[in-house]
């Protein structure tokens, strides 16, 4: 019922982001190739060690990913994805009149097809019966492992059918009149082909985060609203999120995998620049430029020189001040290893960390504070009393660009 | 290693709440029983209607709730679990330094322990090539089970086995200083032994969604923690909230179940009082008074009498101004049935609304509106261009009490 439009085409942006990388045709005659495979094994690199995915190396190799291997997210990565799950969630069900949210099981029920694919899910103890039973026949156990096949639950693979499912209730709420949808995220799962070093009887399961907007819209108004959602993911496209569409007639369902959306975003938000303050001309600025909307930090409080204990308050009432305003606050002065601020701007590069705000004796004097720039890397001076308004302000601004 | 606390004591509310509902001790002799067994049907009816909970008619009678069922959310429950797990989210990772947000799989890879009862995940390829294949001796077939149980992935269900695996990679994150901590929402799956019409070697699978947080502490602080939680925990019960504790050496962890809350809101919001409005005295005005920042939607506009496209307007521009600022808003002006106000008033106290405001032509005359009270009642004029700061402001003074 779905085709994998724009899920494909994402899987395409990172796939030709990934390309040239450990590949078997890379050599010396292709320079930009090669220049891509480092800026790659830079980003992986870089993601593992700022916690956007989390894994063993080998696993967050390009070949692993290219391979349709599907990184987990770490602590910044799960921040990420919920960034772009709430805009996502804005765009389609709190700024819509007549989308509901719905949350249907992960798992179905059975009877399933028989045909079906899908996961199943079997209680233990029933085979553990049935193992202890000496007695038993070749065709008992061959009637047994039929009926399990027929009878068990199974993990879904897409949120389509609880839509489906939720549909008839749902009526109740728009009073029986169309055009009406229902909204959902939540985990998909699907199994993986790649089975090197796994025993061929156990296959791998995958999971992945969709979010899915099922429309019902009555069938002489189906084409008008299969322009209108065309053109909205177009303007979704364009704002650089993902989504694809797809019409089953009278049922419209619009969904998109946010997995692979964090990937296509770090990997939009990457950038290698030379970095003019370094002595060695090799070493690179790496920064992740991700929106501000869907940065997972906004920013990072630190302490310079000064008395300790009053800075640390200073910074403690500055960090529940924004966090009360909905900033989201990284408590770096609770750090006890010293490093240099060259060091600590690049640390929040990587951490796509906007701004970065110095508390020094300085303060405690006249309440001035410094803000650095993760965009401009250029530093200002503000008084701290203005900083929340500052940032609250910047973030609406960006969210309505 | 953890014990049900808060969960038991929450099911202990939901429970006592349905005790003497269709139980066989009901009788002419327990007036208060049969008259809280009306309260129950009349409070499980209206979550049916109000579409807080789904689910047919039988699945969500109080004799299935006892049975141990539980019911799904419809879309109303679904905001009301969010805005329950955003508090919890709040509270326990957001105003929290060196919290930090995970997200585990909802299944683990095998090998499984032989004893382990959580669901298995079996790829239905593998038992059909085996039932394809006609020389396959009994043997074979035992063996082939027998790797089954031992090899395939699990269902989670708990999230701490997640968290766990998470705590050396994220240990980096805090410079491999302790205390901190991992927290994680999900749904986590469990065998539901109620098996009536369900063939014997299919158990039911129950999914419930679980906040947890894991508290990772050297030895000699884990009792000052341990206090600390506890003292915590004793705050969040007397807020009205749920959440539970236990302790295995140095490992905290608390976590708590979201479906159950739910529930248990629903019930210590539910109230019946005398409608003083009504002409038959046996009318009683059935209200759930949820706390504000649990109320799944917080206004309702509607419109009155006066010209249809020009109040439309202006309800339309209103509900953008409330949704841009974070109120939830129900768009009762697009309604084409009509209701007298009591009817709507009596809706909208059962959708446990906070407000409804009421745009009439008088308002496009001087910008008067209408404002009736869920808690109160009562009726007030305002000005339109002082609503948006009253409810949020509303909204905030509630937070804080």
């Amino acid at each position: 019922m779905r085709a994998g439009g724009a899920a494909r085409a994402c899987r395409g942006a990172c796939r030709r982001w990934l390309s040239g990388c450990a590949g078997p045709a890379d050599g010396p005659g292709q320079p930009a190739a090669s220049a891509r495979a480092v800026d790659c094994q830079a980003l992986l690199d870089l993601c593992r060690r700022r916690h956007f995915l989390s894994g063993a190396p080998q696993q967050l190799s390009a070949a692993a990913l290219l391979g349709g291997g599907r990184p987990r997210c770490g602590p910044l990565g799960v921040e990420l994805r919920k960034n772009l799950a709430s805009q996502w969630w804005d765009s389609m069900v709190v700024f819509r009149e007549q989308v509901f949210a719905v949350d249907a099981l992960h798992h179905e029920a059975g009877p399933s097809q028989p045909g079906d694919s899908a996961f199943r899910l079997v209680s233990p103890e029933c085979i553990r019966e049935l193992l202890q039973d000496k007695e038993l026949s070749k065709e008992q156990l061959v009637a047994f492992l039929e009926k399990l096949l027929k009878t068990s639950g199974k993990l879904r693979e897409t949120l389509l059918h609880g839509a489906l499912e939720h549909y008839p209730n749902c009526l109740d709420l728009v009073n029986r009149r169309l055009p009406y949808g229902l909204a959902q995220i939540g985990v998909c799962f699907h199994p993986v082909l790649d089975t090197q070093q796994i025993p061929n009887s156990v296959k791998r399961i995958g999971e992945k985060t969709e979010a899915s907007l099922v429309w019902f819209t009555p069938p002489k108004t189906s084409n008008q609203w299969l322009d209108f959602w065309l053109r909205h993911r177009l303007l979704w496209w364009r704002k650089g999120r993902d989504g694809r569409k797809n019409v089953v007639p009278c049922v419209l369902s619009v969904s998109g995998d946010l997995d692979l959306g964090v990937l296509a975003y770090l990997c939009d938000s990457f950038q290698l620049t030379e970095n003019s303050f370094a002595r060695k001309k090799s070493l690179q600025r790496k920064v992740l430029k991700l929106h501000p909307c869907l940065a997972p930090v906004k920013v990072a409080l630190d302490v310079g020189k000064g008395p300790t204990v009053e800075l640390r308050q200073v910074c403690q009432g500055l960090l529940n001040e924004l966090r009360e305003n909905g900033v989201s606050v990284w408590p770096g002065y609770l750090e006890t290893m010293h490093s240099s601020l060259e060091q600590l701007f690049s640390k929040y590069d990587e951490m796509s960390i906007l701004f970065t705000v110095l508390i020094t004796e300085t303060t405690l004097e006249n309440g001035l504070i410094q803000l650095r720039s993760r965009d401009t890397t250029m530093k200002e001076t503000m008084h701290i009393s203005q900083l929340k308004d500052f940032l609250v302000k910047y973030l609406r601004s960006a969210k309505n660009v």
